[in-house]
């Protein structure tokens, strides 16, 4: 199943992607759709069915909270000259810092090491505290693709990379969450950025240290996550801050993100 | 002005201290009177007076967002052998690591360094993004104190300190914010923290790098804040951790954090 939150005549929806367009949920948006435990089960043709070309899309999800993670791509990590870590980075980033895949985002006035990074995201589908590994799967309503844009800058002002990661709406989500057992739970997808058209980073989620249901396991033994929360899983090598000579984002660049089949972030520096 | 959540005859509502108890207002929390921006003016009598005998006190707020400051002290700072930072370290803790300030704290079975840390807690009074350092103060709603409690296993495990300082109502935060008329906007007020009775911390906040206008300036230059949210502002030397030898918080330990004519936070560990 793929899902997506969408505007349709000026009213926002949860909707389930059909064939050639969407079918509108009551919901007003994936996250309430979430906390519904059988959202999964909803037959399609239940809904109003509407044309792609009658849609606006949205942000796809209002969470509570976005857990990010940093060092965790393997190769990456071997190329810095660093040892694998026994336990995933965590930190956190603010629900007012996300956007819609394909918004426009501004290039703030004090910062010009604005980043890239491409991330698998792992969005919950239920209350989750203490899961354990085993069961965590079942904890995963789906994923989609993000771009965790940094200010290098800010990041790096302090040991705490808080400042550097929490810019007003500057983080697109995919457009699209497409549940585990179409994709194998993202075990090995391609995830690829571009800069105006040029390969960044091209990855895949196979080389992940702690995977999905590590995450999810580690994540939710250190705070309580609910429908429609983010986990972004770190991103792999090719950043701007680590190219020789550093490149970052101007104004006019289009970045892009992807995750194989499954969802896209475009996004155009303003 | 002074004000406080509490609950009477199973309501919870905001109110204003009185001389012998509690004027009643019609919100809920004091995250709700903070965002009527005539909350100040209120005349106690226009409230329901009931005797401080009559209530229990509540959580102080819910706020959406709360800001941890680190290393602010200037003397715990030099004594370390660091510099002054030129900018201050920011870190986030998620709204459900709250509790009150007299609740019990279950200590985790999966971490043995729980330790302490008495801090300067700011309430946002109005919606703040990029606020100069000259505006700053008139964006608070008051202050009261808190206990930053952390689990310093889970702190170092990762360069980013997220994990150590999202224990599930476990910080517990005063049950009285005090307006900053009252106190001077807290410049120069005493911040203590005592053990089993054993003084632990014992330090004066006119010794922070970065005061309450700074501080306020500052991060609403990183993350918008609303009324209600919280910065904590950074605790003295002292903390169990750097001990010799280290000391950390067992079951049965009462911790008490103060700030000198503001607020009081007393927690059993169980």
């Amino acid at each position: 199943m793929r899902c997506s939150t969408v505007v349709h005549r000026g009213v926002t929806h949860a909707a389930i992607v059909t064939e050639d367009g969407f079918s509108l949920q009551p919901e007003a948006s994936l996250t309430d759709l979430l906390a519904d435990d059988g959202w999964a089960e909803r037959d399609p043709r239940d809904g109003e069915l509407v044309d792609a070309r009658d849609v606006e899309l949205a942000q796809l999800a209002q969470p509570s909270k976005v857990i990010c993670i940093g060092l965790n791509y393997r190769a990456h990590i071997l190329e810095m000259g660093r040892d694998l870590p026994e336990y995933p980075t965590l930190f956190a980033k603010y629900p007012d810092a996300l956007c819609s895949a394909y918004a426009d985002i501004a290039r703030p006035s004090n910062s010009d090491r604005l980043d890239w990074e491409s991330e698998l995201c792992i969005v919950i589908g239920r209350e989750s505290h203490n899961v354990d590994r085993e069961s965590a799967l079942g904890h995963v309503a789906g994923y989609t693709v993000g771009n965790d844009i940094s200010m290098r800058d800010w990041q790096h002002r302090t040991l705490q990379w808080f400042q550097g990661k929490n810019l007003e709406a500057a983080t697109p989500i995919g457009d699209t969450l497409v549940t585990g057992d179409e994709i194998d739970h993202a075990a090995d997808l391609r995830l690829t950025t571009t800069v105006d058209g040029e390969v960044m980073q091209d990855a895949r989620t196979s080389d992940l240290v702690f995977g999905p249901a590590e995450l999810v396991a580690y994540v939710s033994s250190v705070t309580r996550l609910r429908p429609g929360d983010i986990i972004m899983s770190g991103t792999p090598g090719g950043v701007g801050a680590s190219r020789n000579p550093p490149r970052f984002l101007e104004a006019g660049s289009v970045v892009e993100v992807a995750l194989e089949g499954v969802a896209t972030c475009r996004n155009r520096i303003v």
